[in-house]
């Protein structure tokens, strides 16, 4: 019994850390996770300050949105989140942000090139700059059509060799294998979008990291031959 | 009898938290609020440091800027404060700061543009600039003839659709219908400039968000059919 | 016999201020100030981390830099601030640091334009750049010349209509009444190139705050006219 | 024997601190010693987080990278460090990290051009941009040619004239005499790199400090004739 809540502490947790890190401002954020055994979705509620939020106002819903558990409105981009978990079963955690420059790609309609090793330890290349929807797909259903014009955009895709997107005029969804992998994938991700601001304001014509050095250090980092870190049962 | 200093204490609160969150350095700004039915203002007094401030330090005035408790002189620019709260009944607490990015756009005489959703969720379309005032305004009535100017601008239209304003080559007026959400508005109004600016930075032709964007985000927070938040007792 | 070390300690507090406001990196500065009735000149030892300074370290010098008290090195400027206290009777306070959006300016070798009523609160007009000593004159008396660069600058002018200059290639020097108020200028000449320089980026062809409104400012501050703070006690 | 983890607690401290600088996000960086008499490299382990770094978790090696004490996975980095210990036998601590403006410029492909005495002070001359390496060497042994390309950049010179590199697409390589001034390089040069951005930023065409007051700053810290700071038992 003593460890029910645990889900609901850690997303308490991580939504707090959206704010102590600097990637949120007020309550411009959300994060989310998934228990896929039992088909619950665990997410932020509507507008409530990070510093105020108890494990018991996390809002637990099914993958239709029906709330199973908590009393308060969710944020209003469940349904952008209940897309992606159905579509991409790899995903266990996914962060939405205003973070201030990944906001500005967005905002600035540019994907992020990938300029440097440490946009390529963590991104496969770009991260992408979806467009606006158009007006009718936000007039019906704004949240969900955005999710839907993520899981479009990775259509025979992996969504781990790129696990963030922005969207136009707005912000990054980003996500990862687990919750701590999408929040450290956010923060990373603000990093890699202003490096390449910079990068640009030094050389307005910079180019891009060669190919085979986007290659081995996203696989020095990831997959099979993975060499970095403490975890190198591969076949190395 | 206990509650009677309750506005004053907020007042030094929030006079304290513009400098706290980096919103003024030295003592450059200031703000108030208002007791309509009392007919009073409250302001903080001039040149103060704000970490010494005490709530006896408030300066009130009735509407024509006459003291009627406090024995400091008022904030110079308390001039400005009293025709915005004579002409805008709507309207609980203004704040003026030189709060960096917003003062940028002021000293470079430009409007911050509507780039994204986070600048339409609290901003309708882009933060005004209004032309500085001529030399005889200057040399009259300085502080009262540029809260005329914001007077001016707003003529027939809501000036809680676009709570702040830049004076050029000064920095931003803001206000909100209480004093906590006119401090709310100062500091989104600094992210909004400081995003414009690195928009504009990434790509110097960047566009407008869209029009359907603007509205649907600024909706979806504000007004009857608001959706945002735990307070949905509208007709959602 | 108990205040005899009032101005060493301040010196030494207004030394750490330098590091702590992050004006200052590493040993990256210096303030002094003066006893004019006795003929002293306090300043920080050379290279000495300012957590680590005690008021024994400073060193006390005569006009001439003739050490009189302490047994530490002074600064390497000691000679350029000795210039400046001999030939600007009005100053009690010198800081030179090498604070970043100034000395970007000095490396940029571009005076920071007045743009805004924060910059005329505070300066009169620009912030010049004295062009860089001759090989000569550097390899002569690099510091004290430097000093008689910023003298002749101001030949026939009065120092404290701009109690700061930026060093070509190098970085700014800043002067006061006081040594609190050197310190005072030196953290708003940070906050003023800062802005000069994100108003430039925001509009490269910005133009400067039209002359009336310069004077209004810098007139509402200081002198017989000033109506700012809380010490009116001149004609208003 | 109780001093005898000294070297490894100072590494970890200094590792550390690579982290509180803000110099290192993430696990992005790493920091080694060298003990020359007993021909031993200590080295930060691979991907383990900082704050839970402790001294035995150091990995020391010979100078062939064979594992000696520790026993986790050494950074991926550590074959580039010793090529560096080998061939220069004046260094005694190397750190790499990927510093924000240093990295900037290691991806806008362009050096740092020395524009001011700050730079001056530490680095004689620009800081140099090494062209990444060719897809054949980063195939064959990725860290150790990156050391290799170094050592051949400083062919026929003195690596303490200008100690750091920025490797094309990637980081900053910086060194000093001991491991703590290795890590004041690392920190100066990260504001050397932001001062040079924002001085191209002011001016688009700044010119270069002139080679005469390099000289000047760089020898009134180094060498024979120094004369900053308190360690004037030179010839001064």
């Amino acid at each position: 019994m003593e460890k029910k809540n645990t889900i609901k502490e850690n997303l308490c947790d991580v939504n707090l850390m959206l704010k102590t890190s600097g990637l949120v401002m007020q309550t411009w954020g959300n994060a989310s996770t998934v228990d896929r055994e039992r088909g619950k979705v665990f997410i932020k509620p509507s507008g409530v300050d990070y510093e105020k939020m108890h494990s018991d106002d996390i809002v637990v819903t099914d993958f239709s949105g029906k709330i199973v558990e908590g009393t308060l409105a969710p944020s209003v981009d469940l349904y952008c989140h209940l897309e992606l978990y159905t579509a991409f079963p790899q995903i266990g955690g996914i962060v939405h942000t205003h973070s201030h420059y990944a906001s500005c790609f967005a905002q600035a309609r540019r994907a992020i090139p990938c300029f440097g090793t440490t946009h390529a330890d963590y991104f496969y290349g770009d991260i992408p700059l979806l467009e606006p929807l158009e007006e009718k797909e936000v007039d019906q259903a704004y949240e969900s059509n955005t999710g839907k014009a993520i899981i479009k955009y990775f259509t025979g895709g992996d969504p781990m060799t790129c696990p963030a997107v922005l969207i136009a005029g707005h912000g990054p969804f980003v996500w990862g294998t687990s919750l701590e992998e999408a929040f450290e994938n956010a923060e990373v991700l603000e990093e890699v979008a202003r490096m390449a601001m910079h990068t640009l304001l030094i050389n307005p014509g910079a180019e891009k990291l060669e190919d085979y050095l986007v290659e081995k250090h996203f696989l020095r980092k990831h997959g099979r031959h993975a060499y970095y870190g403490q975890n190198r049962a591969n076949d190395q």
